[in-house]
């Protein structure tokens, strides 16, 4: 019978992932720079087979390593789902060779793969996708911008995005496996007020060919939606997870510290704040795993439900985070905090990979089918 | 695997059911008087075997009826809940002479059930309950008020709760089984926003005897919580059926309807807003069943589940009922608009049956155990 | 030097207006039947001077009124309001002759005004009016619908947009004063969730010659948009008086009432709640004082802020009523209760007039020049 | 008559304030070191003399300029706050060699000032304020520790407040001005999320005496409290400026940047919040002017206002901050970006000088009177 809860063995795996990111990859985390890729913590995410994992199994099981991950540890969390973003559409889309060169080195952790889609003038705008690919003795030369890409600048490959035919919107994008030491490709890291490596890269005259496409030629904006489709709800995995651990520590706050003559817990203002970010997380949860769940079945018309499920995870996420916050007071404003760190950490899933904006539309767009 | 859906057969079966409210219940429903109880409409339900079905299936079956009947006839919805809740503790705690006489004609739907809980002054506090038993030659003499309670003065028989150990809270209260015929029982209608019968008793020393006892002495709160929780999570499929309604309304108004130059569905004012009704539409029908589902599986710890069920899912139906209006304008302020009529039905769950604020201070005290 | 605030004579009138709307006008509008135009209530507005004074002094004085009597009696306030919005053209474009006729009968409240923009079709979109006037032996013929307008079909005369110049869009209309007997004219009550008469108009052929004409031809939207410029502030006004009434209302309801042991005032949620609902309204009031004593100025850029007002205002309301029933719980929802009575009348404000929707169109417009 | 507005020479005031931080302060703020008190920025504000006229001036005064200065330059802006926190209980309360001393060094910018309540066990709770003042010799020694000091440790002399009568709640309390070299005085910097500085302070056995106190003996929290309350509504006021910020750098980006064939401001979805965020904007800036006002004629019950002018303010600032966030995209979020720097500032006012929870306490409790 449908049960609308994870199995007993889900809800275990779950609790084992918790406890490696926490005890494992937590202490390996807080030794990384802000804002540089952090080879030992990608290291060790292969070595726990986890970035295996990421190609073996499906959006369902993505989810529920990415809310485990990011309760203890949000670095560990970014880490695996930049390997999977960055390499999936060559898992997806590669040819024997480029499966071959790249996929053992990223699931061992050695090779960091990115997805390099945005620009600065095309966040969401598919169509205004402007890094030019243009032909050359059977190749093509890739010239360009890419900005706010993440593991960018030190990434081994990159998932490039680039018009290969001008003025043909969506239709005229192809996918290429870019590696890092393309002549021509520099890059430089930007300061985010999340502590990921981020940044922008330059492609002056990048030399591509054939054997460097993922899929097939102009059908890059289909590599990209796919991988995307496959990736939505586990950013709504990611936000359920900082607002799980924001909620956790907010329980144990307020049920340990006094005013007023008793445990702040006893107040109805703390009491019935907690019972909002309980509820509106647990609903977020459901969202995330249905869309999952949806996508693993090969529902058709998943798109709504993944759109549902970003948007309202990363949402309720800021919400949470926010309350807790403002329940824990001051002290959670200090840098070492996990809720200053998390009050970084939230607020950019509610903008990248679709915007909350896109989520909108596009759910607008499935519904007036 | 968890599939987080429902299977297809309750697919169907809520797709026929949905159908039955429409085109069956709907016009009994409008032939109904306002503030009465509307008996063709309740025998309409039993002729339908739905009425049976309340105590023959689980509370994920009990949220898909009220969700479904809601979706078209909040009337019907409205009936089969309250034959439910008054005929549930007889059902789960009755003896037999008392199932045999009451059980068959509450599913036939010639006998009309009320859930006589609530007080003037006593709404969500039960050791508060003053409604007073006085032990009088072997029984009881019942004396004092109920109020806002369904069904009355019209139903057929009461479960009622009175006090019989005074000064004991919670622990002093036992539940009756009140036929309407018995002396010193008289009732008022009241008037209400919504269009259901909603009435007030009076109890002039209503003799009871240990016969009429629902469960054991002194131990009706138990009778009483164990009947909500039941209900708990169908109060928010209640609301989740009339948000669906509102929705779809809403969606099919927007799509015809044409200002500044195209349809309404083009302005992204509209779009946005229908995404997010249906977002939170879709996330509180997830909780709602997630939470009958735990029910049904006897999970421990299923009050935390039910009571988010139920806030979430009331306040959302507000929500997107509120926003149905705004997208319809003035013609949904029209009596006789679907809209007008479920901007009445909506508000009064997030009251009944356990407020808003008392959900969520269940849910609290759930988080802190 | 600036204030901020009422000074000490306005004060005492509004609390002068509050007493003569509770004690005087009350007990009128109780009296009325819901949906027809109760005429001895604006027979009394004209003997206590306030429709005279609606045409003497400016917007702050108009907002005074209106959420003074709003406080108390919301049926006098519309009453107030109508025969204002219909009579201004009147009394701001007419002849003399037109004025002569009418505005001693207006402010005595012998003869009943309505302002007939709205269309079925022509919510808030000026361009689409489609109520046709055509040319007939040096007058027109108006023939087609109005919807949705206040005071109809009772009304003693009505100023009536119509579509003088097919196709030029919002400079293709002519405001026309037309009394109620003119041949052709017919209308229909329609029952609407606010106790207000409310009703259709359907044109037949009504013949109007250029002595009924008010302003300019073609230049009746410029008529309609100074009415409602006028006007936009004190409908915020109208909200405010009516969450001023929920507000205070809950205040004494909450330090009266008892549960769990003490007064519902001394629950966390119930206080900041009020706390909220206080704070809210006070910002309303203050947004519709400021865009009123703009306009009175005759401050350059008063769109924004009367639409700002108009918008704050009606959409804090809503959560102010709303608010207000949650606290009182079910009783609030009986029929003949002050919060049944203005959850229905709280809905339509957000509505006409212009939709919230509309203001925020009309704020981004006055923003971005 | 009353005018709900800015006069002239207030308005131009404020747009040199603008002008002021913006070109001269905006570098100054620059060029500092985060978390360090910017000593060339205090100075920079004496010699514009804004710092006098922190003591010459009223509430209102204080507001204009705290929002002015925040709208270009948060950094001075604080900076200007603190020195008036940490030195209006010199001014109102000091001796003639207290004020001698200290207040001259404080308007010409060379003393720091600092304003020492808060403790790591009693942030809104005076009655848990610990700090202990144990008489000795004719003198008392204070010992204890005080956290979340805005310019601690690096100010110049600190008011603090340290409890004199164990066990006497509010009422044991007295205000000192401790000069910062005094022996066993010391403190530590923390690392906060806003670029201020802020540290703890640790007394061991600092010696004060009697010519320290500031005001009464067992007074000390009238003196708390009448500063806090001139500075409540100015907390709003910051807010503001910071709001105003982030609204203006939003019309300027999406009247700018183009998405899907067209400015992002003829995106009705950016249209709608950008009015949103005006229209709150607005209404907590008329809460502010409106509470500083009263504040400024001594009125009655400013406690009320001033609660609501700094709750709404904040809470608003931080809706519009995190919406600019959102229409801005990615790019808000990188070091330097001011929106960036907004959504680390925008946090705290929410919790210092009284959690948005304690205000909603306050007013509660004004309204209940």
């Amino acid at each position: 019978m449908p049960g609308f809860a994870l199995e007993p063995d889900q809800l275990e795996w779950c609790g084992e992932l918790r406890v490696l990111a926490g005890a494992r990859l937590r202490p390996l985390a807080d030794k990384g720079e802000p804002g540089r890729v952090n080879r030992p913590l990608v290291e060790a995410l292969g070595e726990h087979g986890l970035l295996a994992r990421l190609f073996e199994s499906g959006a369902l099981d993505l989810c529920l390593m990415r809310e485990s991950l990011a309760y203890a540890c949000t670095e560990a969390e970014t880490a695996l789902a930049l390997q999977g973003l960055g390499a999936h559409p060559v898992a997806a889309y590669g040819t024997d060779a480029q499966r071959g060169r790249w996929l053992p080195e990223v699931t061992a952790g050695r090779a960091v793969a990115a997805f390099a889609l945005s620009e600065p003038d095309a966040g969401s705008d598919a169509a205004a996708l402007s890094l030019n690919a243009v032909e050359n003795s059977g190749g093509w030369r890739l010239t360009g911008e890419k900005c706010w890409i993440s593991n960018a600048p030190e990434a081994d490959f990159y998932t490039v995005f680039a018009r290969t035919t001008p003025g043909a919107g969506a239709r005229g994008v192809t996918a290429f496996l870019v590696p890092a030491d393309r002549p021509g490709l520099t890059g430089a890291a930007l300061d985010m007020l999340s502590p990921h490596a981020i940044g922008s890269l330059d492609f002056d005259g990048v030399p591509v060919s054939t054997d460097d496409i993922l899929g097939e030629p102009d059908q890059g904006f289909r590599v990209a939606m796919n991988t995307l489709n496959l990736f939505r709800p586990s950013v709504g995995a990611f936000a359920v997870g900082m607002a799980q651990a924001a909620l956790d520590a907010t329980l144990a706050h307020t049920a340990r510290r006094t005013a007023f003559g008793g445990p702040l817990k006893d107040l109805q203002a703390v009491a019935h704040r907690v019972a909002d970010m309980a509820t509106r997380t647990e609903a977020a949860r459901l969202l995330v795993y249905a869309a999952a769940a949806a996508y693993d079945r090969g529902d058709a018309g998943i798109a709504r439900g993944s759109a549902m499920a970003k948007l309202f995870a990363t949402e309720t996420a800021q919400y949470v985070v926010d309350a807790a916050v403002q329940l824990h007071g001051a002290r959670a404003l200090q840098r070492g905090h996990l809720l200053e760190h998390l009050y970084r950490e939230v607020r950019a899933p509610r903008i990248y990979e679709g915007a909350s904006e896109v989520q909108r539309t596009i759910i607008a767009k499935e519904l007036y089918r």
